[in-house]
């Protein structure tokens, strides 16, 4: 009866929410490793002969868990610039938006190198869409002569934006915020196009 | 008599280099959450309670091994030129060296931010020799007029160098190379910095 009455509970869109939120805390606090099905279990009150049956195995679970997170809906920006647009990409998330980002990435870095499903739900949320947004915006800003179409810094915008992104951790001991974000883009990357 | 006889091939400097070694590599192939000590001793050949006995834990034995490695001599670089500074301090490695430095920054990147002397073990070994290298050559560039003293991209070229090295393998799913960041100090750093 109790586990039949968890598993109706957990068929609701709201439950699965919440259920996929908390793995995701989970990740960022211990990382995939660390992470076992007692814990979300625990965390998540639920039994683990559910999880099991539900989600199969861990990295299912948590790739699962990925996959219901929405990216953010980066697409619609367009300021009419590309400080305009890039601004506005990294000022998207608050402090404690990018610091959840940077500990997700933290906690499943070494595991999306063994496992490519895990690291396709990785890069579909976070990294993908970043880069079909900004893609977009170079394209624009080319089109709108702001950037020259041939010039070599555009092929490693991503790197820049991404890498700086994930490099504030090591570099300064804190989480890069969308503040450190905006005035990397003004001193390093808007130069670098010649822009 | 074997643990007595396996102590005392431990106190050689090669038996400590090989152990340290091991360790490194078991880093970068299971990360550090995943990492026994069981695993430890298994590759060291070595008894776990000599491991006890010596490293205390994972966490003493796991800095002890970083220490031992030597970081790359970087402070001697001086082409004349930033551009030749640069492109000598990321081709001292080959890509196999590169590609190992940048497993083992994802086999830790969890693990160093819950234990500072892990942190502090693994920032003198990958980061901070970087570091102290670059503000060497922009200050002597700086010197020379290559590059303005109040440049504001002065402050990133650690971020944009550090930053493309971990991007990589998340942009493009593969590691960094000195082929890979010569070309993107050409096209993104040396422009940013108006040099």
């Amino acid at each position: 009866m109790e586990t039949a009455a968890r598993r109706t509970r957990r068929r609701t869109p709201e439950r699965e929410a919440e259920f996929c939120g908390t793995v995701l805390e989970l990740l960022r606090e211990v990382g995939y490793d660390t992470l076992t099905m007692d814990t979300v279990a625990a965390r998540t009150r639920s039994s683990k002969a559910t999880l099991y049956r539900q989600y199969g195995n861990k990295a299912q679970l948590v790739c699962q868990a990925l996959r219901h997170a929405k990216p953010g809906d980066l697409e619609e920006i367009d300021t009419g610039t590309l400080r305009g647009d890039l601004h506005e990409l990294v000022s998207r998330g608050d402090d404690c938006g990018m610091e959840r980002d940077s500990a997700l990435m933290q906690g499943l870095a070494m595991a999306v190198r063994a496992n490519p499903d895990l690291r396709r739900a990785f890069k579909d949320l976070l990294i993908e869409p970043e880069l079909r947004a900004v893609e977009t915006m170079l394209r624009r800003a080319v089109d709108r002569g702001e950037v020259r179409a041939d010039h070599p810094a555009l092929a490693y915008v991503p790197h820049m934006l991404v890498g700086a992104f994930m490099a504030r951790s090591l570099i300064e001991d804190r989480p890069p915020t969308p503040d450190f974000l905006a005035a990397y883009i003004d001193a390093s990357v808007l130069p670098a196009l010649g822009s």
